[in-house]
């Protein structure tokens, strides 16, 4: 993996690539872009670049030609990234943008107009034209021709200080690449928009540095693998297979796993999951197809509990020393299903595939079994979504009083999370609160993509105590639709839901809640009276057909916001997904929170700017003097 | 005015002050910070200050022995400032903060150990206690002794671009300050709000930077002066006195006014007004005596149209060259009322005052009579302000189709415009709209104070066509309230205005909204269908009483604030404040605003960090060289 970093650091004396052809005009502007360089060139080959170790590694496009890896410096706040392109081109462009648009995004380009390279940190505009960043973020340590290519080695701070600089944060990171097949003049005259070949690639950029667990000496692994697939040639294929454990397979930890990835394929397999199946049901059928298909028995519906789940860019999953997730033994079924997402934009047909996710478990059992407790809103379409909204937010509240009854005195240990949306959800997080005061942000990721929806082993652990509030926001974007948004199982309704993963394992289920229903017709009625129209959002209508009855304006957009932020709520505290804890848990005040986190002090208050904090020596002439 | 700037700008030999005694103990901390201040002593004394001209000044404390003068340059964005303390002290803070606490206030600090003095740029946390800042921002250009105390020169960049400092906007600034009596071991020795000696003043810090027009040949003042009043011994005291223009006094133009503040009293006089009393009555009594004495005639009432306006701090107002604002003439009265509002803090007794303001005036009639027409918000209760909000803002509106109708074909110019609202206002901000686009701020004040309601000058006159919009918005704390705030007449209740001076003068007087009265009842209506405990705010009660009946809380707030910002309105597009334009005016869509204006651009984006946007050179060694 580390190969490409050889030991000869220094830039050698300039060679320009064999690709390169000199331009017949260069520019007055150009030039003295050049007399700039001279000196910048100067200075790069005095710094003094150290061996690099990348432990991430993603491919950006489909074809394989950019691989990057990358390393995180958490003390130096800094990215170093190594881009790998196997052909030679007179260029590219890799960076971040919002949501991975094109436009408005920040770049790092590395360009050849014909005799030289130049490499810089670049912007592009609304209508993806670049331009110069007048403040260079992008530092280029290293730069080298390979046998099919060149690979650069570059490095960024998470948050450079400059407000228009896309601020890297933990989370999901939209990073966009671009090839440029001919030489430029110069960076302005290149439209990334318009390039023929670019892309889109999300990854967690911020890996957390958690220290991998020893793996008990018994330990064991099973493969859980598609059994040469044949990938099939359209962009989007959820492959299901069935696979069973041994008869009589006894109770086992899962400790960790890891991604088996078929060599070649990398590009493609975009991400894989285990589930368990329902062991109400005896058997299973042993169904290998996609999971879209007509021909996929109904019952694969019952496989639905996650045993494991991998995303490209994911490394393995390790699981506290303490703690294991429990399979296998009485109560469990021995089915389990691998889904695999193929995502072949390219429509590559004939590649063969046998991807999976490979377990490691043991017999030893480890002190304390893992669970996941699902947080945030009930499935219920009385949480809806107007249309034409760019950031509506909805919550879901794990209340005091459910914690109160249903954890362990000691609380519990939540370890990793997997935030989950349907198709408009845009961000996620949860925040833990105790005593009316936020404490600590559980997870969060402001760049949420409903097409990557990891597991993430979180930063620190975090403990949940009896009474302490979970409280879990999605904010979601209905620009492109006509009708609400409702909450649901389909496709195109929603859902805002954080898995999070923990010890000890309780009863806790599911702690979830929605509006309470009065409210929610007293709010049809509000709609109905306000309408000069007399449109009837009836009763007896369902919740969902009163909600498509509304006549949409921001008045009945924010007095639903309003309502949703204000409205008791009923509570799902539950053992499973359908039997409750006993208690009153309907009409429940939403938890009060009194004090929010404060935002994370900025790297940049303190940056730059005269002379750091010392006072001046006044020395005082005499009035006389003057 | 210039005096204590002198000649001899270099810091000659050190010298402390007579009154700086030598403490016993220097802490190790503080020894350092001394290692640097030698090097700082150093550079400062290799600045260069150059002559300084103080256009502005304002005394800072009630005694008068805080004296400060100011300077502005747009094109450095940098004010200078002059300090005078007329009396030997230990040291002094200066600097600005929101709203005048001393609390999380941005200072410029002057302190002596007992040996030596220093100068720092500082701020007070929450509990006035103060701490060095790490990026230092005020810059001290000179430092000397007076014959009665010292001065100060230093200046500081509007914007810091450091997050944590004030930003130094247009507007009001409230400037706070204080004396230290006694040498203090160090900076963070000092709270600022335990100080016995501190103080606010408000005062607009960047004046506009408006060429005066030269005034014509046959120019004629008139003083309207307080008569030798004897300034009452308490905190606040609005003087009230009617003097009356000479019989038969024909129409002139006001083409300038200045203050007239007796010598001495230049820390009491707060703000002064003259104002033409109503042509209906034929007499006025000549009072002369508090504004709110009993003993005052109800028909000083009718004495309301104002004709200047002067408020510490603001220096002579003109009006444009080809414009002037008529007094005299049939149609206009001879009394003037004259309103000083005397601020004295200190209870000082026995002070004689004969302040006023002198009006400059010409017979040679300018081309256009200017006029002031007023923006905002119609004086009525169905516009109000929840209890305990921090920033409840409201919005009133001239629209196209009132500015279609009552604007001259080549619109109007507002040269000047005077903010108003009553005591719970914070902020003010007109804004110009064009075909649902917003074109250009006309006045904005973030942080108004009902208390400092100059008439100010526009850095750039502002033409309004037919067709435009000006939407003017108030934002309201109300957090000391029990009650709603509506909107009204009395002290208590709100008003939202912005007084805007203009020409050529135009017969539309009043360009004002407020929410349709049935949409707000079925806003009273909703409040009691959400409320479970049916409290009733009856339609049968007054709009007041509706308000004082909501119980408030997030939900009724918000759907108020929601519905202030959707529903039609009813606009008075009157010739008077009586007299409506022909039209329908009830009932009114919301002038739509489909572009809103960018934020300002920051100087701080491009202004620091690696060097300025260059490419950098690549030179690739070959493959085979690592």
């Amino acid at each position: 993996m580390r190969t490409l970093a050889g030991k000869s650091g220094r830039l050698g004396a300039p060679l320009s690539c064999p690709t390169l052809k000199l331009r017949e005009a260069v520019s007055v502007y150009f030039t003295l872009l050049v007399a700039f360089l001279v000196l910048l060139g100067v200075a790069l080959q005095g710094t003094n670049p150290q061996e690099h170790d990348f432990p991430y590694r993603v491919p950006l496009d489909p074809r394989g030609l950019l691989q990057l890896s990358w390393s995180v410096s958490y003390p130096r706040g800094e990215v170093t990234f190594q881009i790998a392109l196997h052909k030679l081109e007179s260029g590219l462009l890799f960076g971040m943008s919002d949501r991975g648009d094109f436009a408005n995004a920040d770049l790092a380009v590395l360009w050849s107009n014909g005799s030289h390279s130049f490499f810089a940190d670049a912007w592009s505009d609304q209508d993806g034209r670049l331009h110069m960043d007048p403040q260079q973020s992008y530092q280029l340590l290293r730069a080298w021709k390979t046998a099919e290519g060149l690979s650069l080695i570059f490095e960024r701070p998470f948050d450079t200080c400059d407000p228009r600089d896309y601020l890297i944060e933990d989370g999901t990171v939209h990073l966009v690449y671009g090839i440029l097949e001919r030489p430029v003049p110069s960076l302005q005259a290149v439209n990334f928009s318009a390039l023929p070949y670019k892309g889109l690639q999300r990854v967690q950029l911020l890996k957390p540095k958690v220290k991998a667990p020893p793996l008990p000496a018994d330990v064991q692994t099973l493969e859980v693998r598609a059994p040469d697939v044949e990938i099939p040639g359209q962009e989007t294929t959820y492959w299901c297979y069935i696979q069973d454990l041994p008869d009589g397979f006894a109770k086992h930890h899962v400790v960790m796993y890891e991604p088996i990835v078929t060599l070649g394929n990398q590009a493609l397999v975009h991400h894989m999951e285990v589930f368990q199946c329902d062991a109400h049901f005896q058997t299973f059928p042993h169904y290998n197809g996609p999971c879209d298909s007509k021909m996929k028995p109904e019952r694969l519906n019952y496989c639905r509990h996650v045993l494991a789940a991998w995303a490209m860019g994911a490394q393995a999953f390790y699981y506290p020393e303490e703690a294991g997730l429990a399979f296998g033994g009485p109560g469990s079924s021995k089915y389990l299903r691998l889904e695999v997402h193929y995502h072949n934009p390219l429509e590559l047909k004939g590649r063969r595939d046998s991807s999976g996710i490979r377990l490691y478990y043991t017999a030893s059992l480890r002190p304390y079994d893992a669970g996941i407790m699902e947080l945030g809103l009930v499935y219920t379409p009385v949480m809806a979504i107007p249309p034409g909204e760019t950031h509506f937010h909805l919550m879901g509240y794990c209340t005091d009083k459910c914690t109160q009854l249903a954890l362990p005195p000691a609380g519990i240990r939540v370890f990793a999370s997997q935030l989950h949306t349907h198709l408009s959800g845009r961000s996620v997080a949860t925040v833990l609160s105790r005593a009316g005061k936020e404490q600590q942000v559980v997870n969060a990721d402001g760049h949420f993509s409903p097409h990557f929806q990891e597991i993430r082993m979180l930063k620190k652990v975090v403990s949940v105590l009896p009474g302490d509030v979970l409280r879990t926001t999605c904010t979601y974007n209905t620009e492109d639709r006509q009708k609400a948004t409702v909450g649901g199982f389909g496709i195109m309704d929603e859902m805002c839901v954080n898995y999070i993963h923990y010890y000890p394992l309780t009863d806790l289920e599911l702690c979830k809640s929605a509006i309470d229903r009065g409210y929610l017709q007293r709010y049809f009625k509000l709609v109905d009276r306000f309408d000069d129209e007399a449109v009837c959002t009836c009763p007896e209508a369902s919740v969902t057909q009163q909600f498509s009855s509304v006549p949409w304006n921001s008045f009945n957009r924010d007095v639903l916001q309003s309502l949703y932020d204000f409205a008791p709520i009923s509570m799902h505290c539950n053992k499973s997904s359908a039997v409750r804890f006993a208690g009153e848990w309907e009409k429940q005040p939403l938890p009060r929170i009194t004090e929010t986190l404060l935002e994370p002090a900025s790297p940049c208050e303190h940056h730059r700017g005269r002379p750091p904090g010392s006072p001046t020596l006044v020395q005082f002439p005499t009035a006389g003097a003057i």
